[in-house]
C-alpha cells in the first residue's frame, strides 16, 4: 500500500465525490471539499446529510489539509462537522474562504479553524502532494480545479465547472494551464458529471443578462428575484440589471444579507453606491424603482418566496403588478414544492418568470460538449467521473470512451470505493464501510435505519397506544383498556372502531389467562388485524401493560 | 340561474378540471370524466385523491350522464367512488369503456353500472345537452373531444390531445369536424393546458419507433420496457418493435396483463399469434429473443421495475446484458424515486435508456403550437384553459391572447369556481366549497387536515408517550413515569435523556400538587422544552395519566 495512491469518494448512494474526496498516499491524506447533501423526500425529519468520514477516524493525524474547490453548500457545508473531529488546515480562495467563515462563525468554530487563502496559480505542498490551483468557471466566482502531483503521477480534479467564455466576473477558463498539464501527462482526471445527460454546451451565464433585460423592461411594478444565497454571480447580474434599469436593490434573508456583505467586502460583488437599500425602506420607493432579492427558489416552506406565496411574509405582500423571477434550478425532489410556490404566486396575481418559460437560469455545470472539450485538452490516461449519481457517471464514462479513453481506464465507482493507482495501473479496490450520516436537529448520526423506519410507519398511518391495566393479583384486566391514537383515524369520528378495539383487547386478555408473557405481541397482532380489516391501514401499535 | 349555463371544474389545488367537470343548466347536469389524482410527497399515507363532488350530493337526481373522454386513470379512476353516490349512465368509447370496466370489476360495481358505448361521430342527447364526440389523438387510442350544444351556445371540450399526424393507431385528428364546429360558432373552448409551458409542437408518437429500433438493434440480451399499464399505444409500439426484431413479448404485472387482454379482445392491440409468451417462460428462450413489458416507471417501491432494481423481483433478475427502457415521463414529485431506480438498475449492471438520453417517450399532450392550431381551427368566443396547474393555465391564457382572444374572454379559474354563461356573456362566479378527498386504505375522506398534521409531526420527529400513575388518594406520582417513544431518538442510546425526562415529570407532578387539572398541558410543555433543548427536535408528546 505504501507505494499506491488511494482516491476515495466518501458518502452514500447520492452524488459521488461531491461532498468529500480522500487522497491518500502512505501516511498522508488530503481531503477535497467538505459539503452537505440535502435529504430526499423519504428521509423523514432529516435536516441534511454529511458524508460518513469514519474512514478517517484513526487517521486524523495524517490529514495534511482540507482543500475547498468553491463556496457552495455541497462543498463547504459540512466543515463544522469535519473540523470537530479533524484539526487540519483549510485551503481556499478568498471568496470560498469568506463563505466558509460565515459557516464556521455560525457554529462558533472560527477561532479553532486554521484557514489559508490561496489563489489560482498558487502551489502548495502537503506531504507528498504538490497541489496547484487553476481557475474554473462555475456559477460562483473564485472556483478552482486542482492539479495534484503525487508520487505515482499527476491527478487533475475539475471541481464544479463549465467552459464559460463570457463569465460574469470576466475570468475565462484557464486553457493555457490545462494545456500545460496535458503536456506534463495526466494520470487521472476526476471530472464533474452533473450534466453528463445533456447534449451540447452549457450556455454562458451571460445569456441571463438578456433574459433579465426583457423582464426588467416589461415589469410595471416591483421585481422580486429568487435565487440561492451562494449564487454570488447571479446576485451581481441582478444588481447590474437594476443599475441598467434604474432600480434600487433590497436584499432579504439572513444568509443572503451575510453573503452579500462578505462578497462585497472581499471585492467579489461590485455594487455602485446608493443602489442597495435597506429592506425596511422598500415601501418608501415607487414600486417600479425596486428590485428585491430573496431566497426560497426550492419552495422551502419557511423561505421568503414560499411565505410570500401564501401571503405570510412579514414585510412583503405580493400584489398584482409584481414580477417574480425564479432564477435557479430545481434540485431533484423539490419540483413539487417549487411548482406549488409558482402556482400560489400566480394565484396572488403576480407575474412569475421561471426557467421553463424564460432563460432566467443557466446551469453552472458543463454539458457533454464541455466534457468532451476537457477530455480533448487534458488527454488523461485514467478517467474517474465524479459529482453525479450513477446515471450521470455512466453517461460521462460513455462520453469518455467516445473520446478515446479505453473502457478499462474509465473507472466508475460509487461512494466508498477505493481507487488504487500505482505508477503502472489503476484499479477499483474494496469498499470502505459507511454511507450517509443524517443530521437531525442537534443529532449527528444518531438517526439510523430503525428510527427512520419508525418514522415511515408513523407517517403513513400514525400510531395506536393501548394502555392495559392488569390486576396484579388476578392477572385479569382492571377496567377497560385505554386507546390513544394520532395520525391513524380521525378519533372523534371513530368511537365505534375504538370500542371494538377495546373489546378485542379484553378478549385477548381473557384468553391469555394469568400470564403476562407474550401479551404484548398478541395485542399487536390482534389489534393490527382488526385495524387492517376495518381501515386497510397499518398504524404502529404500542401496548403499554401496567400492573395495578 | 335557469337560463344560465354553469361550468364547474371540481377538485383541489391541483390540475384544474382534469378529474371531473360539471356542466349544469337548469335542472340538468352532465359530468365529464371521473378521475383520480396521485398524492404529493407531503400528503403522508394517502393512496390517491378523488375530486370532492359534494356539490352534487343534493343534485344526484339531475345528473343525466357521465361522459368519459379517454381511459387514463386521471379520467376514469374515480368512477367506483362516484358511482357509489351517483347512479347515472356512463358514456364512453369502446376502449375507454373496457378500461373503466376493469376498474369497476375490481370494485364489484360492474353489475350496477349502466355503461353505453359511443364512438367518434356519435351524437347523444342528455337533457338540454346534445353531445357530439369527435376523435382526438393522445397517448391512448379512442380518446374523444366533446362538442356540446347547450341552450346558450356551443361548448367544445378538447379532452387530452395533441395533433399527431402519424398516430400509432392510424387515426389522425378530425380537422373536418373542428372546422365544421367553428362554422357553427363556438361559445366556449375548454382545452388541455398540460404542455402550455412548452414551445413548439409535440412530436408524433411515431418518433418512438425509431428510438426503439436503435435500442433493439444494439441490445445484446433481454429488453425490459417499463411503461404505464394504460399506455396502450406504447404497448403496441413495443410489440411492433419486437416483431420487427424477431423477439417474443412477455407481459408482467396484473394491471398490464388485464389491460393487454382487454385491448386485444376489443381490437385496440394487434399482436400477431405466437408473439406473446407467458412470463413464466421467459427463461426458456435465449435472452436476445425476449422483450418484457413491465410497470414501475415512477419508481413506486412495490412495482416490478423497482423490485428488479434492488434484486427483489420474484421472476426477473437483472443481469449485465439486459437493456431497460423507461418509456414514460416523470409525474412531478416522482423524479427522485425514478432517478433512484435508474441508478440502481445501472448498479445491477444493466444498460438503462430513459427520456433524458433518448426519445423513448413523447408527451401525449399538445405544446404551444398545437394549442395555437386548435385556437386557429376553432376560433372560440370564450376560452377556459383546463387540465393543468395554475402556471399552465396562465401560460395557455397568454397563448390564447396572442391568438386574438381578448383577455376579458379568457377565464382562468381554479377548481371549484363556477363559470356562468348566458347567451351574451361569460363570467367567473362564486367558489363551490370543497377540494380534495383523500383516499387512504378503505377510508374515503376521513383523513383530513388534523390527521395529516399529526402525520407530519410524527414523520419529522416521532412521538413520546409519558405514562404517569397518580395515587388516587394522595394525587402524587405512584412510581416512576414510563416513557415510550418511537421515531424520535434511538431509544437504546438514549437512556440518559429518558431518565432526565422522567425526573422532569416527577418535578412537574410535585409542583402541581394534588390536582390533575392542567397536568397534561404542563407535561407537554415541559417535556417539549427539555427535548428541544437536548435534541432540537419536536416530537409529538402524549401524556397518559392514570389514577391507581
Amino acid at each position: 500500500m505504501a507505494n499506491k495512491l488511494r482516491i476515495i469518494p466518501l458518502g452514500g448512494l447520492g452524488e459521488v465525490g461531491k461532498n468529500m474526496m480522500v487522497l491518500e498516499y502512505g501516511k498522508n491524506i488530503i481531503l477535497i471539499d467538505a459539503g452537505i447533501m440535502f435529504p430526499e423526500n423519504d428521509m423523514l425529519g432529516i435536516d441534511f446529510i454529511i458524508p460518513d468520514f469514519n474512514y478517517l477516524m484513526d487517521k486524523k493525524d495524517i490529514v495534511r489539509g482540507i482543500i475547498l474547490t468553491h463556496g457552495h453548500e455541497d462543498h463547504v457545508g459540512a466543515l463544522p462537522y469535519v473540523l470537530q473531529e479533524i484539526k487540519a488546515p483549510i485551503y481556499a480562495t478568498k471568496l470560498t474562504r469568506g463563505l466558509a467563515e460565515v459557516k464556521l462563525k455560525e457554529n462558533h468554530l472560527l477561532d479553532e479553524a486554521e484557514l489559508n487563502t490561496i489563489q489560482a496559480g498558487d502551489n502548495i505542498a502537503l506531504g507528498p502532494f504538490r497541489i496547484e490551483f487553476f481557475h474554473v468557471c462555475h456559477s460562483i466566482p473564485d472556483g478552482v480545479g486542482l492539479a495534484i502531483e503525487t508520487p505515482v503521477g499527476l491527478v487533475v480534479h475539475s471541481g464544479d465547472f463549465k467552459f464559460d467564455y463570457t463569465p460574469v466576473d470576466g475570468k475565462p477558463p484557464d486553457f493555457a494551464k490545462l494545456a500545460e498539464l496535458e503536456g506534463r501527462g495526466i494520470l487521472v482526471l476526476l471530472s464533474d458529471s452533473t450534466n453528463a445527460e445533456r447534449p451540447g454546451f452549457t450556455s454562458s451565464e451571460r445569456v441571463i443578462d438578456d433574459a433579465f433585460d426583457q423582464v426588467f423592461q416589461k415589469a410595471k411594478g416591483r421585481i422580486i428575484v429568487g435565487t440561492f444565497a451562494s449564487l454570488i454571480s447571479r446576485i451581481q447580474q441582478v444588481v447590474n440589471a437594476a443599475v441598467r434599469h434604474e432600480r434600487k436593490v433590497a436584499i432579504t434573508g439572513y444568509s443572503m444579507v451575510e453573503n452579500v456583505r462578505m462578497a462585497q467586502e472581499l471585492g467579489y460583488l461590485s455594487i455602485p453606491p446608493g443602489v442597495l437599500i435597506n429592506s425596511d425602506d422598500i415601501d418608501k420607493l415607487p414600486r417600479h424603482k425596486v428590485v428585491i432579492i430573496a431566497t426560497g427558489t426550492q419552495g422551502e416552506p419557511s423561505s421568503a418566496l414560499a411565505r410570500m406565496s401564501i401571503g405570510r411574509h412579514r414585510r412583503i405582500k405580493v400584489v398584482s403588478d409584481d414580477t417574480i423571477v425564479i432564477s435557479a434550478h430545481a434540485i431533484p425532489g423539490n419540483e413539487e414544492m417549487i411548482n406549488r410556490t409558482i402556482n400560489r404566486l400566480f394565484q396572488q396575481g403576480a407575474d412569475v418568470v421561471y426557467e421553463k418559460i424564460a432563460p432566467v437560469h443557466v446551469s453552472g455545470h458543463g454539458s457533454q460538449e464541455d466534457q468532451k472539450l476537457l477530455f480533448s485538452l487534458t488527454k488523461p490516461k485514467y478517467f474517474v467521473p465524479i459529482h453525479g449519481e450513477l446515471r450521470h457517471l455512466t453517461m460521462h464514462a460513455r462520453t469518455a470512451q467516445e473520446m478515446g479513453i479505453p473502457a478499462s481506464n474509465t473507472l466508475v465507482v460509487e461512494n466508498g470505493y477505493i481507487l488504487e493507482f500505482d505508477g503502472e495501473s489503476g484499479q477499483i479496490g474494496e469498499r470502505v464501510p459507511g454511507g450517509y450520516v443524517y443530521v437531525d436537529g442537534s443529532g449527528v448520526g444518531d438517526v439510523g435505519p430503525a428510527v427512520m423506519r419508525d418514522r415511515e410507519i408513523l407517517a403513513s398511518a400514525g400510531f395506536v397506544v393501548a394502555v392495559i391495566r392488569l390486576d396484579e393479583k388476578t392477572g385479569q384486566a382492571a377496567g377497560r383498556p385505554e386507546i390513544i391514537s394520532r395520525g391513524f383515524v380521525y378519533m372523534r369520528d371513530s368511537a365505534e372502531l375504538i370500542e371494538r378495539a377495546q373489546d378485542k383487547l379484553l378478549e385477548v386478555l381473557e384468553k391469555s389467562g394469568r400470564g403476562r408473557a407474550g401479551i404484548g405481541d398478541k395485542v399487536r397482532d390482534e389489534l393490527g388485524k382488526l385495524f387492517y380489516e376495518e381501515t386497510k391501514r397499518r398504524p404502529m401499535i404500542m401496548p403499554v401493560i401496567l400492573e395495578v
